[in-house]
């Protein structure tokens, strides 16, 4: 099994297929082609929450603003699944988390004379990835091109935590999600017995659902991933809220 | 085959497909996943319209402004093929479609301690619709956690009838695609030998393709699902026509 | 192997998919179902572009503005791969490169009693792919309803070329990515050995990467399909140069 994953939108995705399906016959699946443009962060968030459901799998992930530039393409073992992607930091949140009591194992992949400097996604990335699905991810010290590199060394990224208080939580805003519900990184249970919280100083109720206020009603909840969200009943969060990813946020209980 | 629809956008459906491919090696096919958000009743007519067209398959159907709620999670067999969904009426109008002559024969999903209670897709009806797959639409009885239920119980949806007249017929918008086409419930038939129609007043060119006018101009036409539809040749019907969904549309011969 | 490429955004492609489905048990391959909406030209160019990086395939397009009328519905062997759609050209350009130095052969798709003036892609297209596929491309005279026609009869559509000079070039936008890339059809090795170059009257910087400028500014590049491209590093090229589809690129280096 092989997810990809980028910010392409189309078709450049398929232009990857094809070249994966040239050597593999891997089963392919997507994860998303519209991650916010070049913004390694918001991957890094989404790729952490959403891999961990797969079955052991190689996941390739192109989000790469600094493609042909010399950032290393990296294979990272993690656990019984391999990431695939540039050396940007987009790759370690899943991996440490795919990985869990396992070390992450990263290798630098050998780019030889490479078609295209804007796209290697097709040209680096897609071979490689299709390399580590025919050979395994038991058995990546069996390619040629891929070389053990320290995790030292490697571009990390990390997610920001929130400073969680006595009275509630300071974050910020980690991503909006495509219903607008702005997911925040303050741990859900911050919001435990509590039936309303005052978000950046205005007074929400506290909902296990959204239906659980009036349509267009705001709330704050605990979103799938445990993180508190921002969100409307059948409308969009970040509009009501007035928040984007990136923003502070504080809870006060 | 296993097919997904949903309105979610990008990357909750991967969610879903990785827990599915934990249970199941079902093939997977996207049905939709950009259905107007939280919109039952345009979902259950896209359904009713497309699934039709596939061989015997399990369909999960994730439209759900009541997740989280005390709605009650169904596998729904018809013919065979079954609908994994939510019961808000979602599943009701493809579930007719696709029994053909015989009975609907619905189910309720019993709900261990869920993961979340905003993410029934991947936490309840993903890994219902693996288990459906993986024992066989033929074989829901044999599933622990499903417990069939009558039919009458269950939330219905009926899309609006159009009510054809002498001299035409009054009904209404029930979707707009994505090219703009405004798609009405009013049968094909209405327009049957006649060559212009007034639409809400103003009379338009029947056509039988959309090129039967020049571009830009406004046509009604049959659209693929056998109803009229509001056109116009390269460009957007729902604009030049001032229709949306839910919208009154008169028609007269 | 069946690839997809369409205009149809959702959920059109999914009822073609479940017509193949029912006839084939083919691997199925999205390209793009956001093609720009009946743009034949700029579908022409992505296959052309994307496809060849396909293995062998039976390849599914349809971008048919003239769906309903008499324009002929074509299955072309181009090679080893095999093309389905409207005879309007957007086949073409693909068709040329995917062939190489073999003949294009063309073939016309007898359609009995569609089921709809308005959806061939579900109603002829589909079925015939998907017989193309179960058949076999190396056996297209088998398939009854295929009759073999002259490659001169058919509509043709050449991509324009760039005029280059001994100082630069005079060529056009061919297509806007969806990272807002403005790709002309000036081959790259016009920037050879240059460091800035006019575009269009002003002084761009020539990079090899976006990141060879600094992110919100301009620059001019080689992109992947291997021609010149007016972007901008981490922002939309299109804007900042005031490019679209069709718009004169004058060169001067």
């Amino acid at each position: 099994m092989l997810t990809l994953a980028s910010d392409f939108g189309t078709p450049y995705p398929a232009a990857m297929k094809g070249v994966i399906l040239r050597r593999s016959d891997a089963r392919l699946v997507d994860v998303a082609h519209d991650f916010p443009r070049q913004d390694v962060r918001a991957a890094a968030f989404w790729l952490r929450e959403v891999l961990p459901e797969f079955p052991p799998a190689v996941h390739l992930v192109v989000v790469d603003p600094g493609v042909g530039t010399d950032r290393d393409a990296l294979v990272v073992r993690a656990g019984d699944h391999a990431l695939v992607g540039p050396d940007n930091g987009v790759l370690r949140p899943a991996a440490r988390r795919l990985a869990g009591d396992d070390p992450v194992e990263p290798f630098v992949v050998r780019v030889d004379d490479p078609a295209s400097t804007t796209f290697h996604g097709r040209d680096v990335f897609a071979p490689a990835a299709a390399d580590v699905h025919e050979t395994g991810v038991d058995s990546l010290d069996a390619i040629d091109r891929l070389s053990p590199v320290p995790t030292e060394g490697l571009v990390d990224l990390r997610l920001p935590e929130a400073r969680v208080t006595e009275d509630g939580a300071t974050g910020e805003v980690l991503v909006v999600d495509d219903f607008g519900n702005a997911v925040t990184n303050v741990p859900g249970d911050v919001l435990d017995g509590r039936e309303t919280v005052e978000v950046n100083g205005e007074c929400v109720p506290v909902g296990e659902t959204f239906a659980s206020v009036a349509p267009g009603e705001r709330l704050v909840t605990v979103g799938s991933h445990g993180y508190v969200e921002c969100d409307v009943n059948r409308g969009r969060g970040d509009d009501a809220f007035g928040l984007e990813a990136g923003d502070d946020v504080t809870l006060v209980g």
